[in-house]
């Protein structure tokens, strides 16, 4: 079969809050052929993915991401690396594109299990889907009390490990931190799973970091998420050197497999992780799942939307049983809510299994698109580049 | 002052044709402050640039560029480096980003030397601009024959040095692309300097990049440019471990300084060439151009649109006595010569010296911006949030 069609839906809540919070809007991706239907995400931004999916060519190494797919020949998994590398090819200067290849990357595995019959972590090669510990994904509270209250509420949801991140972590005085992250162990009990995620605070500062290291380490948090951004590989090299028993994480926003395959080599961290949102797919998550592997550090999903989403993301390391913990955003917008017919759930025993359905097992609700669809139409020298197309 | 408007006008030539010369469209960008008026370009796809300065936020890490923009107090240099830093920690998940701030920090530089009357490159701090020695950068030619006559004709317009690239070479057989290089050295003359730019065709694949090293030795090419995608560390590390003579160079594909700094110190690279209008402007092209220093790595622009473009690049490293040559494109398409009032031609040396004028010395010409003017329209959920400006 070819690729027939590639069709983008922007979709967001009405009101977008100035938070951290991820789930506020997504770009949902359709592709077609052969009969089949496959769907996938594109994470952040969707205005500018559409725009860098149908933008006139600049020159031969800079054309819109849909050049390289329509038409293409998609009869097996060799293909959607082949379309891949073409699309990296042809749009080598056009930044956004590594975003918008992984919603249709992940499209593509999903219609190409939905045309087999099978799971995408087949097509992957894994032999079945291990379940996996879901780590609740919050922002931290406004307060310390809240904070607490937060990691209680998981706990009595049934989570075992629970991350906090962003808001004024970091940004204001050491004590204001320090009573934060007592306050997150306290509220998931002694036993529990603690990770805290600095959002790329402190940019490349090892000696702002390395002030939080002591009441990380009394507080036994397992890993310290990005504390800095993705490129200061020295600084995570720095500080891992100095963290102890608290390993770091990082990688989210790795765009392409060189970035998180540097985050291992070069920044030392403990935990890559890789959303298939925008690494390029779950092609290239699976990459990075393989090198991680290899090199002995921990795979990790980054999710923070839909299970659509998370479907994709958790596809990438389904085999590895080494690698148990996933993320797993508990406090999503409606939009990621709704967005999909089928969730997954914990099971009785509080993990998290991968559908054992054909594709990514999980089908966007045609209400939710049409609830939560946002107009677009980009014209340029007079001609319609796009316009939201119909359902 | 402050920041008081930015305006995005994209400027593309007719006919855009599949070949790597980026000198086809381009992103001006237009602020004022304080009564006065600063130019920059943004390299690479207008269009996508133009969506993520105006897009809809999709979290706090995910802002339209031009919210950590507009308004801003622009007193001094360090502000436009505050502002860079706004943008990218407000931009954070906006992939687009790194390429639309480059345009900006490049108008503001010009803005605030138009505004202290003084040049770019003393504001950066230098004492004086030093000339460089143009390298005259093209394509390669369709056939042998053709190379050597461009590079006779290069000799002839007063170049000593020059680099051919893209088109077919490295794709085909070993014997074509040896073929490519001995009539580029035959054309040149013994006494040119010949260099190869291999436009990331073997994108990380060592052993094909190797067998056309005995080729560049023998016709004793200066450097061999971008063998592989920036990202590729590990394999630019093991080809310049085998180089000999030849050094590598690479860079341009760097839209922060981390990726610049990592082609120096685990890509073994001998020239870092940098483009201000992706890097992130001329804030963080100095910053490089200070590093390369430090690892006495040589610093070299990458231009390949207009004079304006040309102008930027050069004041990050005009104040480098030691780092020498430049990028020269000299087959530019109208739209880049026409673009601009004043034009760096070489002196009677064959030198090229940067303007002692305010800003960067080059104004755009009212006349060619109406000649190539695009017309663009972004509308979304009912607001149009970007229409092509008066001028």
């Amino acid at each position: 079969m070819i690729v027939e069609s590639i069709d983008v839906f922007y979709l967001s809540m009405p009101q977008v809050l100035d938070i951290g919070d991820g789930s506020q809007d997504t770009l949902l991706v359709r592709i077609t052929g052969g009969g089949y239907v496959g769907w996938g995400e594109c994470e952040a931004s969707p205005l500018v993915s559409i725009a860098s999916l149908v933008c006139p060519m600049s020159h031969s190494a800079c054309k819109p991401v849909q050049a390289s797919v329509l038409g293409q020949e998609l009869g097996g998994v060799d293909d959607i690396a082949r379309i891949g590398d073409l699309v990296r090819e042809n749009s080598l200067d056009l930044l956004q594109a590594d975003h918008t290849l992984s919603g249709i990357d992940t499209a593509m595995w999903d219609l190409l299990g939905r045309a087999r019959g099978v799971p995408v972590y087949e097509l992957l090669g894994y032999r079945c889907a291990f379940p996996k510990t879901p780590y609740a994904s919050v922002l931290f509270g406004e307060t310390p009390q809240e904070t607490l209250e937060m990691a209680r509420h998981m706990r009595r949801l049934g989570y075992r490990a629970g991350k906090f991140g962003w808001g004024a972590f970091g940004r204001d005085d050491l004590q204001a931190d320090i009573d934060q992250v007592v306050a997150a162990r306290e509220g998931l009990g002694e036993d529990g799973v603690l990770l805290i995620d600095a959002g790329t605070v402190w940019v490349d500062d090892v000696e702002r970091a390395s002030r939080r290291l002591p009441v990380l380490q009394d507080c036994r948090v397992t890993w310290l998420e990005e504390p800095f951004v993705s490129g200061a590989l020295d600084a995570y090299r720095q500080l891992a050197a100095a963290s102890g028993t608290v390993r770091l994480a990082g990688g989210e926003g790795s765009h392409n497999t060189y970035m998180a395959a540097h985050m291992i080599d070069h920044g030392s961290v403990g935990y890559i992780q890789i959303d298939a949102g925008r690494v390029g797919g779950i092609t290239a998550a699976k990459q990075v799942a393989d090198y991680a592997q290899a090199k002995g550090v921990t795979y990790v999903n980054h999710t923070f939307t839909s299970h659509l989403a998370l479907s994709a993301s958790l596809q990438a390391y389904a085999g590895v049983e080494r690698d148990h913990l996933c993320e797993y955003p508990i406090a999503s917008k409606p939009l990621a809510v709704e967005l999909t017919q089928e969730h997954l759930l914990p099971d009785s025993a509080g993990q998290i299994r991968l559908p054992d359905a054909p594709g990514l097992g999980i089908t966007p609700s045609p209400e939710a698109i049409v609830k939560y669809l946002v107009d677009v139409e980009i014209r340029v020298g007079g001609k319609t580049l796009y316009r939201t197309p119909d359902l």
